[in-house]
Order: C-alpha cells, then sequence, then structure tokens
C-alpha cells in the first residue's frame, strides 16, 4: 500500500516543488522576465514585496514579536516568502504570503477571467499564465479585537493558441469580527470607500457588493465577517490605473485595521466570550475550507500547502447547536452576518 | 441587501425544512412504504434505529453522560434522529445520527452508483430516491483514545423515465488515533476482518483498500487515520444478504471501538500531547470539509447543518509548518499515515 497516498496526491498536482532558499533572490521572476523594471510583471512584485515589507514591520511594532520567514523558489521560475507570526502578544496567528507562479490554468478559467467567447480546440491543453499576489490572515487573541483578511494578484497570459495575451488584477480586504462593534465597522468601511472614491466614485458600492456575495457561508445562511471590498478580472482600464488602485489598497491595510486591534488587545474578556470567538473561528475554518476560491484552488493543484493554509486560525470550535440568546452582543452579531447591514450609508 | 445571503442558500437548496417534533413517530417512512415490515425500507430504518439505541447506551455507559436529542421530520416525508453527547466525561464530542431522506438525484449520480449506461433524456430533470442511514463519529478527550467513524446506509430509487428501479447499500467504520498503537490497529482492524471474513473471504481486503482509497487527505499526502473498511453501491447478491452484512458492521462499532476507549481514558498525557491531538483534528475538520462526500453533499443540498457537521471535533488547531521529530510517538503515527500499513497481514 505504499504508494496510495502519493499516487493520490501526484495525479492532481500541476505545480513543481519548492526549493527553500535562505536569501531572497532580488526577484522571483524567470530570467527572462527581469527588464528595466518598467513592465508591469516588475512593478508589481515589486509593489506586493514593498507591501509585505511594510505591513508585518507594522503589525510587529503592534504585536512586539518578529514574523518567522519561509523562502523558496521553483526549478521552472516563480517562488515565495512566507511571514507567519504565531503566538504573538496581540495576534495569535498572522500570516502575509508573496508569491510568484508561473503556472498553465484550463481553457474556462481564461474564458472567465476575460470573457472570451472564442472557440478553443478541446485537446488545445491548458493555457500558461503568470500570476504575482500578495495574501494575507491575521487572527489576534482578544475576542474584541477582529480578524482581517486581504489580498492583491495580477495575472497574465501568454499569447496562446490563437488566443490572445490577457491580463487582470483582482484583490480585496475584508473584517471578520467575533463582535460586531459599529465605530470599528464604519473606521473599516469608511477607510476603504475613501480609497474607492479617490479612483472611481462607482467603486465602493460595487467592490462592497462584490465582496458581500463573495464572502458568504452557504450552508450556514451566514456573511463571514462584515465584508469590505472584493474585484477580480479587472482590465477596463489602463493597467497603470489599475495598479495605482492596488496599490493604494494594499497601503490602506494598516490604517484600516491595526488601530482597531491596537484598541481592543487589552479589552477584558470572560471565558464564554473566548468560546464565543472560537466558534466565529470555526466559520471561518468553514468558508476557507469549503468555498474560497484561492484556498480550494491551492489544495488541488499543489502549491505550498502550509502557506496556504496559513489562513487558518491557531485554534477554532465546533459546540453543537449553538444558538445565541437575545438581545446579547453575539447576538447582535450573528444578526449582522445574517442581515448584511450597510456601514457607510 | 437583506436577502443576499438567503437567496445564495435557497438556490442550491433540494431538501425541505424540518419541523421538530419532541416525540419521535415509531416509523420515519412516509405513510405510503409502511406495510408489514418486510420491505428493505421498513427492515433497514427498524436496524438503524436499534442500532442508534444499542450504540449510544454503550457510549453513554463508558462515559456516564447521556446524550441529548433532536429529532423532526419533513412535510413531504422522511426525517432524522441526532444524539449529541457533549463535553462528557470520556468524550469531547460524540454524534449518532439517524436519517431517513425522500430526495432526487441527478442522473449521473444514478449512473455512478448502478453502473447503467443507458441513455438519460438531458431535460428528463432529476432521480427521485429514498435513503435512510446511521451516521456517527466520537472523539474523545484523552489523547491517547481514538476517534471512531460509521456510517451505514441503504438507498433506492423509484421507477424514472425508463429507468428500472434500483437499489444499493454502503457503509464502513474508520479509526483516526493522534498515537498509533499496534495493538489497538489490530484490535480494530482484526474485529471488522472476522465480520468480513464471515460473510465473505474478499470482503475484507476489497473493503480495507476501498477505505485506503477513501481516506486520504490528498493536499497533504497523508490517510485521515489508520482506516478501516469502506464500501459503495453493493447491489451484486440479494439485498437480504447485504442487509446482514451492514447489520453486522453496525454490531461491530462497540465491540471494536468502545474497548480501545476504555483503556486509554485515563492515560496521563502533557499539553504538548493534548496539542498534537489537536493538530489531528485539525486534519480531521480538513478532510471532511474539502473531501467527505457526505458532508460536502449534506452542505450542498440543505441538510439540517448542525447533524451534518457535528462530526467535526469540539476543537482543532493549526499550527503552522508543525513537523514531530524523529523517533517521537508523533513521527510514528505520521509515519503511518503517510505509508498507510497492513494491520492484519
Amino acid at each position: 500500500p505504499v504508494g496510495i497516498v502519493a499516487q493520490a496526491v501526484a495525479s492532481e498536482k500541476t505545480i513543481e516543488d519548492e526549493t527553500y532558499v535562505d536569501e531572497v533572490p532580488w526577484s522571483l521572476l524567470q530570467e527572462g522576465c527581469r527588464g528595466d523594471g518598467s513592465s508591469m510583471r516588475e512593478k508589481f512584485e515589486k509593489m506586493i514585496r514593498a507591501a509585505q515589507d511594510d505591513i508585518t514591520a507594522a503589525i510587529t511594532e503592534a504585536d512586539g514579536k518578529e514574523f518567522h520567514q519561509d523562502a523558496w523558489t521553483r526549478p521552472g521560475g516563480g517562488g515565495g516568502i512566507s511571514r507567519v507570526l504565531q503566538d504573538g502578544n496581540v495576534w495569535e496567528k498572522a500570516g502575509v504570503n508573496v508569491s510568484v507562479v508561473y503556472g498553465s490554468m484550463p481553457p474556462e478559467a481564461y474564458r472567465a477571467a476575460t470573457g472570451s467567447t472564442k472557440p478553443i480546440d478541446a485537446d488545445a491543453g491548458r493555457v500558461p499564465f503568470f500570476a504575482a499576489g500578495i495574501s494575507s490572515v491575521m487572527h489576534p487573541k482578544n475576542p474584541m479585537a477582529p480578524t482581517m483578511h486581504f489580498n492583491y494578484r495580477y495575472f497574465e497570459t501568454d499569447e496562446w493558441n490563437g488566443l490572445p495575451k490577457a491580463w487582470w488584477f483582482g484583490g480585496g480586504t475584508d473584517l471578520t469580527p467575533s463582535y460586531v462593534i459599529d465605530e470599528d465597522a464604519k473606521h473599516f468601511h469608511g477607510t476603504y470607500k475613501a480609497v474607492c472614491d479617490e479612483h472611481d466614485p462607482e467603486y465602493y458600492a460595487k467592490f462592497k457588493k462584490w465582496a458581500d456575495e463573495y464572502f458568504i457561508i452557504g450552508h450556514r445562511g451566514e456573511t463571514r465577517g462584515i465584508g469590505g471590498i472584493f474585484f477580480d478580472d479587472q482590465n477596463d482600464r489602463d493597467p497603470d490605473t489599475i495598479f495605482k488602485f492596488s496599490t493604494a489598497c494594499a497601503a490602506a491595510v494598516v490604517p484600516s485595521y491595526v488601530p482597531l486591534v491596537v484598541k481592543h488587545k487589552d479589552d477584558p474578556f470572560t471565558e464564554e466570550q473566548k468560546e464565543w470567538q472560537q466558534m466565529r473561528r470555526g466559520r471561518y475554518v468553514e468558508f476557507n475550507l469549503v468555498y474560497d476560491r484561492g484556498t480550494t484552488f491551492g489544495l488541488k493543484t499543489g502549491g505550498r500547502i502550509e502557506s496556504i493554509l496559513m489562513s487558518l486560525p491557531l485554534t477554532a470550535r465546533w459546540q453543537y447547536d449553538f444558538e445565541p440568546e437575545e438581545g446579547t452582543p453575539e447576538r447582535y452579531a450573528l444578526e449582522c452576518f445574517r442581515k448584511n447591514p450597510e456601514w457607510c450609508a
């Protein structure tokens, strides 16, 4: 029976094994992609690596503990940098990953992303792509301090089999409190609304709705948290304009989120409040393993598992049939997750 | 935005809402299905309800705490009985569910189960079915005592759209220890091998392999535990013969499992051992939410969520990049999950 497990895994794996490195190369791009720094691949990698530095520095300043770093490259190009802070003073687990991937996707994924309706030969195989992204989840210890997730990414496909080169941007930042504090929800949404408004007056409403529809735990009839913004497949204006918007969104992570954790990190709490947080962490696990596209895609394609599942909380709880009592803060939170109110009306 | 969440859920829901009942009816079958007790639907319901009584009684005897019961019926027929023991003296969470479902499945599911290759009109809709089953997961508190899962079920489709009536049995019992103790593994597998051998000398090898191939956490390259037996789509001999085998398998749950928990329930353990157990519980969650067909099917079709997710442990842990040291019992367990040894060679 040796081999059953390995076979099952290998049959689905499409990403090469990683080679760990102590020194991260100045660029994770293939040598042929490294030019004078003016290509979007180069600019995007530079932006996400700087964002990783800035955000982990801000978290370490608030927590007092350093991140642990793992970095790797892949034989065919690309690689990643995972930074994880575990069992800190303020955060139970906080991770910020950067990754550069040279891979291939099924033609349907290309079509979904580009809106292309051009017929594709059924035997044509997979579309080669380049992807670079930063992604992060942070789970604080104190039940009054919220969890935050963000992810900003850039995709490019090669010219392939008669299909033109395509590119698009995606991303978003969203907040998942265990206890919903209106003032905090307004601060978080307000920060992103201001960023959106600077770039397009329609962005906030559009991207907030996109988050509302994405971060749903279908089988519970609940949202994961109080949402934020989410966008994908963006290529409706020139790339530099969308790049600037992505850069501004990544730069808003610290001011939208860190003050909320600093404000609540020393709040007193009871054992029951900690248990409620743990149950909401269980819901977070349910969303990520059942619905989250990045996670389910990553698990199937053989990316680095510890980086993909870095998003899961350190601990979680499933208590049979728990329903908070009327009039409690737990009930208020649950009602927010069921009704999904507006925070910047 | 009120309604976004409800809409997302309703669009996938195919099972009716449950009506809770204090007194469980003597049969959960539709009235038209209740005859003189000789139909397989009646015999199977009777068997699983008796098994639920026997198994919960044995667990309560070992634990000292009673199960909480929730029971419901559905307007169109069918219903369920969930029994959960939470925060017991020995078990952290133990659930045993019985359910009877009148539903419909896509024609591909019918084909997969029956091996039918008869062409089906694309517009023919869904195939009506009857299903009755018992399912259970039990997670003990002590890290030296194993988790156990079992599930025995009977399916029947109605004659439909030119397709003949079909029926099949499925089921299995498997063990998930955090620490692999060879003697216990041999007891568990040996008990099921003896049950199999009484019914067909080829059953154990065949159904053990089926379990080995099913209980794999693909993205980890690990099995969930040390397996057991698993079978599905069984209709290759007369129904009463397979029914007797299913009945014997359900009756073997207590002797194969309970003595192992009784043996280890008071074993001393360290905080590190409890953490290892919690990390293996995290793997259990990964398997159930990502791969388990019963769970993923249940979440999508709108079954009773608290009964479906009763299988999740009370608490679980995800620690970044934990790898047990060479020569430790944790490493031995992990090697068993990676290599999948034989226990009845």
